[in-house]
C-alpha cells in the first residue's frame, strides 16, 4: 500500500463533480450509440433489430464482501453478470447503464477503481457505458447495471422453446465459483481471528478467479453461430445447474434426465470439494455463480456440437410427466431439486 | 390497520416465488414489447426509432424515509422520476425495468404495495414493466429503475443545443416538493418526541403530494408537440432550478438571465416558506425534486408558448461571457449559484 496516495473525499467533489470524474470512463464507440452520458437519457438506434434489455442489482453483504472482493473485479463482474444474460438470448450486448450507491467510507479513487473494472469489461466485450446514476448510500455499496443488446428480429433464444428429445448442453465447468467463495470465507475467518496470518489463495487461483472475476460466454455463442447451431432454448447458470435446468423444463413443459457423470467439474474444484467434505456434484448442481450457458439442441445437431470447444452434452429432454431427473454415477435416478443459491436464503443463513 | 391481515415472510417464498408474485403486476400491452418478465432479458422492437434509456437509483435514508413515505407512493415515484427524464428528451417512455433490494423486515404484502404503485404509474403513463431483479438487502430498501423510450430519429431534445437569445421556460411551479419534505420532517420529529400526537398534514396536502407523489410532465411535452414548438434544449428539474439552468448554459456554452419575479411558486409554498423563515425563491432555485420541465425556445415561438397551459417564460439565454445571472424583484443582479440538492450533501448534513 502506498501511504501518500491522494484520496479525494466524495463530499468535497459533489455529485456533479463525481459524474465528471466517472464520465471519462465512458468511451462510446458503438455505432448505434447516438447519445451517451451527459443528458437526461441515452439514445440507442437499433434499426431493424430487436433491443435486448436486462438488469442486475449487486448489494454489499449479499452479493459481495468487500473484505475479499477487489473493487476492480467487482466493477468487472457487475458488467459480466448482465452480459451473460444477453448472451443467454443468443444476442450481442451493445450498451450498459450503471448506477452506484456509495457509502461515505469510499474515496473517489475507490469509485474510480470500480469504474476501471467496468471500463475493462466494456472494452473486452465491446459494449458502451451510456448512462447511470450515482448516489450516496447510508449503508453499503450498491451497484445496479442494465444492459442492452441486439438480436436479429425473431432470433432471440428463449427458455420456453425446448422440445422433448432435445439434448441438454452446458459450457465450461460448474461448481468452481461456489468453492472459490468457500475458500475466501474460510481465509476471511482465519484473517479475522489472527490478522498476522496472510491468506493462502495462490494454490486455488482458478476457483477464486471464478467467483471474483467470472467471464460471460461470448465465445460459445459465437461458436454456435459459426457452426450454424441454433439452440432450441437457453439460460445462463447463475443459481446452479439444478435450478436452471428446472427453469428450462418448467417453461418448456418438458421433463429431463441429467447424467451426473457428464457434468463438467474442474479437477481443482473436485479436490477442494473433497477437502470441504462436499460432494463435487452438489457444488455443480446447487453452487451457482458459474455464468456458464445451459442450452438445448435438436439431437440432429449433435455432430455439429461435438466440434465446439468447451461444450458438453449432459442429458436430454423427456416428456413432462416423466419428471426432472438426475442419474447418479451408480445408475440410480433421483428427482432434481432446485436448492439454487438465492440471495434470500443467504440472508436466512446469516 | 387490520390486525389479522395475512403477512407472508419473503424468506418463506424464496426469490423465484417472489418473482412469480411480482410478475402479475407486469401487463405488457405495448406493441413494441416482444418479450417481458420471465426470461434472461427483455426484448424491445423499435424499428426506425431511437431507443431512449435512463436509470435512477432510490435508496432508503437518502431519497426517502419510510417513516412518512407510503410504499405505494414510493413505487409510483420511482417510476415517475425516470419517465420525467424520458419526457425531458421530448421522447415517449415505453418500457421500464425495476430492481429491488429488500431488507428482511419487509413482508411480501409490503413489496406488493410497492409494485402496486409501480403498476399504477405504468398504467397512467402507458409504459410496460418488462424486467428487473429482486434481491435481499442487509440494510435498507433500494429501488433501481431503468426506463426505455422512443423518439423519432434525430428528434430528441438535448441539453447542449440552446442558443443565445432563446427564451427560458419552465412548467408548473417550483419549490413545493422541498417544502413538503420540510413539513414531513417536522411532523416526524414531533411524532418521535410524542407518539400520541397525530401529524397535521391535511392543510399542506399540495406540498406533501409534490414530494411523495410527483408527476412527470407528459402533458407539457404533448402540448408542445401539438403546438409545433420544438424546444432548443430541455432538462427536467430534479436538483433545483438553479442547478438545471446552469447545466443548460454550461452544456450549450451560453449565459443566462433568470427573473426571480417570473419564477412560478404556488401560494401554499409561499406561505409555508415564510412560516419556515425561508425565502420562497430559494426553495424554487435550490429545493429540487420538482420534476418540472425546464426548456429553451426560439423567441419566435413565444406566441405559440403563450397558449400552452402551465408554462411560463422566466428568462433568456445570453452570451457565455455575460455569465449566469439572477435578477431579483428589486432589480439587482446576482450570479446564479448551484446549491442544488445532491444526495451527497444530504449525507454531509446528517
Amino acid at each position: 500500500m502506498e501511504k501518500d496516495r491522494k484520496v479525494t473525499e466524495i463530499n468535497d467533489l459533489g455529485e456533479f463533480g463525481l459524474i465528471d470524474v466517472l464520465s471519462k470512463f465512458a468511451r462510446n464507440n458503438e455505432k448505434s450509440t447516438v447519445l451517451g452520458i451527459g443528458d437526461d437519457a441515452a439514445l440507442v438506434n437499433h434499426n431493424g433489430f430487436e433491443t435486448v434489455v436486462t438488469t442486475d442489482l449487486l448489494l454489499e453483504g449479499i452479493h459481495f464482501d468487500l473484505i475479499y472482493t477487489p473493487l476492480k473485479h467487482l466493477g468487472y463482474k457487475a458488467v459480466v453478470v448482465n452480459l451473460s444474460d444477453i448472451y443467454a438470448m443468443m444476442a450481442e450486448p451493445k450498451q450498459i447503464t450503471v448506477s452506484l450507491g456509495i457509502s461515505s467510507k469510499f474515496s473517489v479513487e475507490a469509485i474510480e477503481t470500480i469504474y476501471s473494472g467496468i471500463e475493462k469489461a466494456c472494452a473486452f466485450y465491446e459494449v458502451d457505458l451510456i448512462g447511470g446514476d450515482t448516489s450516496a448510500s447510508l449503508t453499503g455499496l450498491c451497484i445496479s447495471v442494465t444492459a442492452l443488446g441486439v438480436v436479429e428480429k425473431g432470433k432471440a433464444v428463449k427458455r420456453n422453446t425446448a422440445k422433448v428429445g432435445d439434448l441438454i448442453c452446458v459450457s465450461g465447468d460448474l461448481g468452481a465459483a461456489y468453492l472459490g467463495l468457500q475458500i475466501l470465507e474460510r481465509e476471511k475467518q482465519i484473517f479475522l481471528d489472527n490478522k498476522n496470518i496472510q491468506p493462502e489463495l495462490e494454490k486455488n487461483k482458478y476457483l477464486i478467479e471464478r467467483i471474483l472475476k467470472p467471464e460471460a460466454r461470448r465465445d460459445v455463442v459465437r461458436q454456435l453461430k459459426a457452426a450454424n447451431v441454433i439452440p432450441t432454448a437457453m439460460i445462463d447458470i447463475s443459481d446452479g445447474l439444478s435450478s436452471e435446468v428446472m427453469h428450462l423444463c418448467t417453461q418448456s413443459k418438458t421433463g429431463c434426465v441429467i447424467y451426473d457423470e457428464n457434468i463438467p467439474i474442474n479437477p481443482e474444484a473436485i479436490s477442494t470439494a473433497v477437502q470441504f467434505n462436499i460432494d463435487p456434484s452438489v457444488t455443480a448442481l446447487n453452487g451457482g455463480e458459474d455464468y456458464e450457458l445451459l442450452f438445448t439442441i435438436n439431437k440432429e445437431d449433435l455432430s455439429k456440437i461435438e466440434s465446439i470447444f468447451d461444450v458438453k452434452v449432459i442429458g436430454n429432454m423427456i416428456a413432462e410427466n416423466e419428471g426432472m431427473n438426475l442419474v447418479t454415477q451408480s445408475g440410480k435416478t433421483y428427482p432434481l431439486t432446485a436448492q439454487g443459491w438465492t440471495s434470500f436464503r443467504d440472508v436466512n443463513k446469516a
